[in-house]
């Protein structure tokens, strides 16, 4: 079924066709660089030529490895200050083997399940070590006692001995495993794959070596040997915390949602569109939109923010963080509030993003105003950024002050102005009160597109009704009977509209001349304007979204005060505000950058 | 400082007030718990009371632990398979210890390998085992090829040996660390592990044994052994699929999102308010709230299909997936597409929470057509979700012709009724160009919070102007003169406004009697009202949000179609639409829900 021009089935093809060009754009590169990586294999195998080609490319391909490994170094040092410690770790158990005297040599023996632990509890910041290694040692440990327990047990029943054992290790595997799958023991899943692991291993081993005791000691040994160095090296050396990195990760989202709300609110307002939707923000991936990555990062760190919470309660008080207990729970807390703000953002983004635009010429009337909200809304997402990062308390002062006069005063624009923000050209008047329908009536005859027809023609119709009682100056006056009040476009019920005579002849010489023009035009004109006056409310709901943003301030300020007494931030010291001209230089450089 | 009755400030400490109460609230249940857990130990332990006390409650506990672990195998019974799938591969390498014939002696000795390689293999999904494997067979393969070279060097290097074995040890340790940080080997974490492990052992071992191949060989043995009961026993038997996984996640998502969808509009439509909106929404944790849950699961599962997605690329053509090579990526794709569209629900959501509300008789003027939309587009996601389900194509119907003639009724009620979504009571004059300003102050007048007083007023005073012409009607007649206009509540910027003279009587004799009353009581009222006039656009918000959505249907439609083509989806076959009565089952099971 073909669609009528303008309609909303009519753009919406147009934007399929669009879309699908772009995916068809979107997918090239993934799928081009398979043939290329290929193509190098298909030559002659046999040349002089190949074989130097293969030498060059292998030489690119270790200096950009090389060149990777560079950058992420200086991206995060302590990448490089971990591994070192890693190989350190290693290191000094590895010393064991030249441990050859007597006492020690039984130690050289099991050496394995100290590298082992090593290997497997050495994690990257103290709070992932110390979680491990209390799994593993938990496990460990219970798994030894209830092996040694098992083993006395298949000793009492003689010749039944070995079917007990497999019995027992089928069971315990059974429920180990099916405890581990609960939701609630996620964080302890390792301590129940050691638990098996050492269980299986001490039946096994003592049933072949008959030293039940001898294996599960020296194997428990050994593991405190590997963890006591894992752990040692790891906290002694240059610690890497996951509770510093949650406390960063919040502060970094402060600044990427302000980031994304003031670009919004300055792209909407420059009229920037997208000539091609990224298909990646379509479908929700990563991308290097400026504006879609600084919400997404915050939208998406969730399941970072959990897991490095799951780490921080392990850590011991250290640094700026000195207090038992420390409220780690509420930075995540804080973080969702912003995440509910940042919901609003990616609301304005997709404003942004949106087939169904506001006409250019309105969006400045209420720029100033607009941009006064971002400003002042990213200026507060940015102090709360700098103030959790600084670990400072709020303060006396009232943060959202501004911000609130700001969309106070872009309300009381909306209000004043709010005859933008609305298609007057299709009011009906046959489905409203039969009282209301007359002065529409004036409204609407006179619709041409132009943003302040409407008001024109009504005040003008009013006042020239009045200066000149007479019909002078229109062309062809409507005849004053009811037939034609129905021939008018605007009465597509003309049941519904049971209009008193005395009323009616008012209504007929107020009508201007267009009138008998627009009955015959109309048809079509208001068939394929649907679309259009779509985007009539655009503005509105970007401005209604702005004030959403606000208004949902007032609940991350209140986590964030939550988190300021529990984690005993300091009080702010009064200094000449520096955010400020910050600020202003970051509205300065987006602007730029989208202009 | 004081806010004003009503305005933005005002309402904002309001709401600050009810959110703190909310906090203290939503906080109780947690910190309830923990003293209630404690409180039994805080008992005297002497008495015979407490013993008894002490076996009733931890008989509670094991009947607690062992209800939720019937409820757990109830709602997913391939956790049981599993787990005792995982008893059944332990029990089979167990067997190992029975073999104590000669050739088979060794084997018993390394049998803590193949346990290792079972525990640490065995996983859920096929797709996560076989990666797994894969990575502890490249690993192990790679670290013993490269031990055994590094073992015949230090043998070169004479009494410097012990020294380059332990260089080795913690550059190797150095770079398998720091190679594993880099993003994208995170899929190969596992294998790194093992590569270190199995190098550092052989290294350490062989040392002492002087066994190295020895050591390498038995132990690669060992762990294929292991590698083989583990696989074997989980692809044999009762296989799970991280493919079916994602698929039938993915499908889940589409009703989850049709549910919210649906249930926000009616929610919108009832005008339920959240008397006290969960904290747990405030700070995006999941909560139970139906309309949330139904959404924030297709929005947080990223994390989870990206994990299911990396699992699944792994496993062999199975079941309906009867394709190599099969296109994973773009059930991640179509419900990325589908987040695309939550969002918009999310933000119709955050339309219900808010705390700017449009009052509820000009919601039901658009009642009808929002509750098509909603209807519409639900039946279009449980649609495309159930032809997933059935792995179905679209076919060559337009699956989104209803919800876009829907979208477009809406449209044009909004066309025709969008003086509802403004409030005009404000609307300046001041700031308009001068031809505009003379009629509209006759909308401005009469404002009594009536909605469609504004149009009764202006067509009452025109009508009432040309009936009677003189003043018969009004108690107090505004005086004449430019004076008295400044006076006016509406002109707060008198020199904007130079109006001509001939036009000004006209004005002044349409002046209706409240006028001087007026002119009194609004500067108070004008201050009150501005949070109060923020209410008027939400419901414009609200149906602009839902064209957005619709709009945003296609690029999900796109990239079903998309999916349908790669994974050669088979024609849908044409039945008596069963989805129709259930789509409606829904909408009255959740109306009656909300009623």
């Amino acid at each position: 079924m073909a669609a009528k021009m303008g309609s909303f089935k009519h753009s919406f093809q147009e934007k399929r066709e669009r879309l699908l060009s772009t995916n068809k754009m979107g997918f090239f590169p993934i799928e081009e660089q398979e043939p290329h990586a290929f193509s190098s294999s298909r030559r002659c195998c046999c040349s002089f030529r190949y074989l130097s080609d293969k030498i060059v490319g292998w030489c690119r391909t270790v200096q950009g490895v090389a060149h990777r490994a560079i950058k992420m170094g200086k991206s995060d040092p302590r990448k490089i200050v971990f591994s070192a410690k890693m190989g350190l770790a290693l290191t000094l158990i590895s010393l064991l083997i030249f441990l050859k005297q007597e006492p020690f040599k039984q130690l050289g023996r099991y050496s394995v399940w100290a590298i082992l632990t090593v290997v497997v509890v050495f994690e990257f910041s103290i709070g992932a070590t110390l979680s491990k290694g209390l799994n593993r040692g938990l496990g460990t440990l219970s798994a030894g006692g209830l092996a040694l327990g098992m083993a006395e047990l298949s000793g009492l029943v003689g010749e039944w001995e070995e079917a007990v054992i497999v019995a027992s290790i089928f069971i315990i595997g059974f429920i180990a495993t099916y405890a581990k799958l609960y939701p609630t023991m996620k964080p302890y899943e390792y301590g129940f794959r050691v638990f098996l692991l050492t269980y299986c291993f001490i039946m096994v081993s003592g049933y072949r070596t008959r030293e039940f005791i001898h294996t599960a000691v020296s194997r428990f040994l050994l593991i405190a040997l590997g963890a006591g160095v894992g752990l040692g090296v790891n906290i002694l050396i240059y610690p890497i915390w996951a509770g510093e990195d949650l406390h960063n990760l919040v502060a970094k989202n402060f600044m990427g949602v302000a980031k994304s709300l003031e670009g919004c609110v300055s792209s909407y307002l420059n009229c920037i569109e997208y000539a091609r939707i990224p298909s990646k923000i379509l479908t929700y991936q990563a991308s290097d939109d400026p504006l879609y990555s600084g919400y997404r990062s915050a939208v998406e760190s969730t399941s970072q923010e959990d897991t490095l919470m799951g780490f921080a309660i392990w850590e011991p008080p250290h640094g700026r963080y000195k207090m038992l207990r420390y409220p780690w729970k509420n930075y995540v807390k804080v973080s969702g509030a912003l995440r509910h703000c940042a919901f609003t953002v990616m609301a304005l983004h997709g404003c942004v993003l949106s087939e169904i635009q506001a006409p250019a010429d309105r969006r400045q009337v209420f720029s100033r105003e607009l941009q006064r909200v971002g400003y002042e809304g990213a200026k507060v997402l940015r102090e709360l950024g700098n103030k959790l990062k600084k670990m400072e308390k709020i303060g006396p002062v009232d943060i959202l002050n501004e911000v609130h006069e700001a969309a106070e005063e872009l309300q009381k624009k909306i209000d004043q102005k709010s005859y933008l923000l609305v298609n007057s050209e299709s009011w009906e008047i046959g489905n409203r009160p039969k009282e209301l329908g007359e002065i529409q009536d004036l409204l609407d005859l006179n619709d041409e597109g132009n943003k302040f027809h409407e008001y024109k023609s009504l005040s003008e119709a009013v006042l020239d009704l009045r200066n000149f009682p007479g019909s002078q100056s229109w062309d062809d006056p409507v005849p004053a009977k009811p037939a034609s009040l129905n021939a008018s476009p605007h009465d597509r019920k003309p049941s519904n509209l049971p209009v008193p005579s005395g009323k009616l002849f008012m209504k007929q010489i107020s009508w201007p001349a267009g009138m008998t023009f627009k009955a015959q035009a109309e048809p079509q004109v208001e068939e394929s304007s649907t679309y259009e006056n779509a985007s009539q409310l655009s503005l509105a709901t970007f401005t209604s979204l702005l004030i959403e943003f606000v208004a949902r301030l007032q609940n991350l300020v209140d986590s964030f005060e939550e988190l300021g007494e529990m984690a005993l931030f300091k009080e702010p010291v009064d200094l000449p505000e520096p955010l400020e001209s910050q600020g202003r230089f970051w509205t300065r450089f987006l602007d730029r950058l989208k202009s």
